[in-house]
């Protein structure tokens, strides 16, 4: 039994400590701590018979029956606590991305690396049950040489603009998931990058300096290519889809639904719409991302998504940022480059 | 090239016309007859270069060059002018029911047994494309040993009250072409019929002494069982679907739209509505069944669809008829001994 | 938060034990008994955190803290523990069937009646969402009057032979939750039943005096027809539909499946089997269930299925087991009359 | 009924020849001209009942009861014939595309606007019931503003390596038409390209100096972003597929089968692989464009495709071209600049 502490319980730590709680066996979480601690977070920590509340993480830090740490803070808070955190001797699980700083996310990866600790990046999708039957279809090699990828990937809202003004910007926000999946689909880099963006959903989205529609191709080093397309409101709900392409066939997934009701009357063929946004459709994939740190943890197993997937999309990232600035592909190594990598 | 002649140029005359047209290679249509022929019909017979056009069809029965006809006008002809045609040297292409009255079907078998024509019954649905798809893999063995057969056929509108009152009833005018399907499908003759009838859509018709909703079950010679439901009346177009269900698995269908094109909004996600009705579903189904026919001639091949393919149906729908006036199971050797078949 | 008790700790027991501790916010196991307890039982009890374990259920009926049990011991059973622990003031959640016999199930729901207290029979298809989503779409009206209920209701594979012969036969093993679905999503009655039973399957079962494949069709006392269809072994999995067709419209239910992942290759375009079976689609059906339950009796709510709704798919199980066995419709009424009901 | 006729009986000019007989009823094929006509052509011409064969196109063009030419000779000739045909008085449905050659091109757009016959480019995509319920939904506001538009165009096999090195390239072969249904689906022009190439299917295709995949990203003048994935191979056959997404939802087709049928078995749920090519798929557009066509000449209203919508797709064409060559994206404003449009 490996005891946890949650660092930041705003929305997506209380979604990891309920979930640790109904479906993580081998966890238990000793203590959550958040500087805005206030009586409803206490109780909610009572109610899922967690011991010990701060507003100080630096208390989990520093109890050593504690071995694990979940970053869910702000994000400029992920590098420093992650570094502390490792100094501390736990072994850490940090929602993405780690850090919108290439350096900073640098001295994670090398302190990580120095540590023999644990650590592990929140990037849920890979343990969706849909997106994985497309991974085990390509790693079976069910479809032959890749060709072609595509991802589908729109919200069913967009963020308030003052969370947009402090967001990154969409790549940074939204499309590093996406190019996650490139990454972990394909199970190859991604050498460069040529992307459009436009704003068609919001002006004010505009005016902050941002995007709300992207699509980004993408070369790969295995000789595919990839496309996403992204858009911060799709008004018939969160649409997660991906394909990949290959000399043997195609493999492709859609969007879950509640059920699997379809009405047939005058107006036509109705089923639902995809389940409303990513706490639902990826409700059981945070409980299994937790399961495999935990797993990674008890066996000694390198983690399924490291530092450095941490670090990767956030240069494709820069990739799509300065595309879009310059309108011109990107490669990757220019951006490596340019952080002396 | 065959050339032939129609008997009845009302709409399933017409359908036949215009399809032996377009699809039907070796095949041409000489004559037309209709004791109600008006300018409209020789417009239309001209409009397809037919040659002739009479009111009286025994015309076509004493034109040497026609060799087969079709016979499409009103089911109480059907018999006698099947019989006439015959005699008369022609092949005979007859739209289904052969009759209501099992003795002149037998007739109509025994005169077509001793002339070594070619006589063929109008159902259509073993000509399209998915109902054919299920044969062929029930025939190909993809379904193992078969268990269950369960056939849905809703109409999208009912039927005019007065057509209704001289129709033979539901089990004659409708659920004949479901009894077929069973026959085609399974390969196997009904054993025995329970038929469940009631009034949902429309009152007048109960008034009229039919029913317009059926769930007719029965047993087959093979084994299986077989399930039939039907409807009158289906807010959202013609119902076709079918699935026959077997030891190695499942093969089913379903109905065909004008397109797949589905819109995805605040309401749901929603494709077409299936096709409104026989004439647009089965439209290449009535181009199949004449092209078979005409091969059967030339080709001298036993027709697919045969006399006692006509009667067969007929026995069944008898059967379902006195399951619901007397609501017990009725065994199909009930009503053939009824008849000293 | 509601202290509860498990009589039975087989794999339904389990089942329950598990959901309870993931998902049912306000109960909490206290105890579990089992005639046969051992020490793998002990070990799954202490991993839920379960601080009781019994051989002798009555001392849990004996627990002033415990208010609520679940009897998932075997059927026979049933009855006689319901009334015990309706007698030591329990609420109840029975499994199901309550019994086989009308007579017992009455006795329980005589003793029910005057307790005053909750009891609730386990039909965990109700809280299925997508039979649900049916049940919701026919409450709304969308479908208008109801003219016909389709289920079909197959199982991947049958049971051991030994179970088959104990099941009390497939009626009341499997069909029995058809039977529920029927009452359930048309909120009507069943008036009249025609079964048709065969032996498709395995020659054991018929050896063994019971059927495997079975087409049921009901006449509802809404005028509605319905018609179950039933196999014990479908080769691709647990297939669980259902469609309610209206004046209005119909809607159907399919199967859920592990993911949407649809591969296109040379032999087609081929997604995932239906789930494997019950603990597969139902999971999440059975921790609805007990929150329901809870709820009921936290909040003084009459339970989502009662006594009686345990009662009534045993008369229709009668019936159409009757049916079979004489080839004739059989009325509820004589069954009813028959254990003057 | 206007007199037709053909110049070129490959097999584009049959299909033509052949869905015009069946399909299209306001005209009538003449005559047919073919350098090679053979004796198989002749037989063919004569199954359809066509008057006179000619090796010599300008027999046709000197017929004063043809009034109208469908061009369905080698690319090299569309232009010039055009232009002589025009000049002869003749209406001209030419196959795609009019021509590599910007110059050509405008030259025939030229003599087509002196001359007020009309002129119809063979995009016959635009006439599938597919492609034009996604138009349909667009064009009523289903979709709101658009914002993406996804085109996925894969062929079922590439053509041999000797078409390929004459056949302009895969973007004025293949992609033409995805440039055409960007520009249909939308209702507007394309503003800059960027296109990503490769060889993934065969070495040979390389060695000849073209790509057989491709990913397109165009941004259009209405402020979508568009984007074609094209394949030469998809070993599961012809891959049409295409969505409209926008503000109040998306729209999207999939692909046609031969049927609708469902295997569900051990391997899973199967149903059949899209139709085998573009006759297949395409074989009732093919008659739908020439009815179309006949139709503007008969009504003397616009052509349904235009030459300016034959030159457009090679504009983007060249723009795709130049963008692989140099790894920029293109402005189609850099390209009409350099042809001084």
């Amino acid at each position: 039994m490996i005891n946890i502490g949650i660092i930041g319980i705003g929305r997506i730590g209380r979604v990891h400590g309920e979930s640790i709680t109904k479906f993580v066996k081998n966890a238990k979480i000793k203590a959550v701590a958040d500087p805005f601690l206030n009586e409803d977070g206490k109780k909610w920590a009572a109610s899922l018979g967690i011991e010990n509340t701060y507003t100080d993480y630096k208390k989990i830090l520093a109890d050593k029956d504690i071995s694990a740490v979940l970053i869910c803070a702000s994000t400029d808070t992920h590098a420093p606590i992650s570094i502390e955190a490792i100094n501390a001797g736990k072994h850490v699980f940090c929602e993405k991305p780690i850090d919108h700083s290439v350096k900073k996310i640098e001295e994670v990866m090398d302190i990580v690396k120095r540590s023999g600790l644990k650590y592990q990046v929140g990037f849920n999708r890979r343990f969706d049950h849909n997106f994985k039957a497309i991974k085990d279809a390509v790693d079976a090699g069910k479809i032959g040489k890749q060709q072609i990828i595509k991802i589908t990937s729109r919200d069913p809202e967009a963020p308030p603009i003052e969370y947009v003004k402090v967001s990154g910007g969409i790549f940074f926000d939204m499309t590093i998931h996406d190019f996650d999946m490139v990454r972990y689909l394909s199970g190859s880099e991604v050498d460069e990058v040529f992307a459009v963006g436009s704003v068609t959903v919001d002006p004010e989205i505009g005016k902050a300096g941002d995007i709300d529609t992207a699509v980004i191709t993408m070369k790969l080093a295995n000789g595919a290519t990839a496309v996403i397309d992204n858009c911060r409101k799709a008004v018939y709900g969160y649409d997660q889809r991906a394909e990949v392409f290959g000399t043997k066939g195609s493999i492709a997934i859609g969007n879950d639904s509640n059920s699997s009701a379809v009405l047939s009357n005058e107006s036509g063929v109705t089923g639902e719409k995809p389940m409303y946004f990513f706490l639902q459709r990826y409700m059981m994939a945070y409980a299994a991302e937790i399961n495999s740190f935990i797993d990674a943890i008890i066996n000694d197993k390198p983690t399924a998504v490291n530092a450095n997937d941490g670090l990767q999309p956030v240069l494709i990232g820069l990739a799509a940022k300065k595309s879009v600035d310059e309108n011109r592909p990107v490669t990757i190594a220019e951006i490596k480059k340019s952080f002396d990598l």
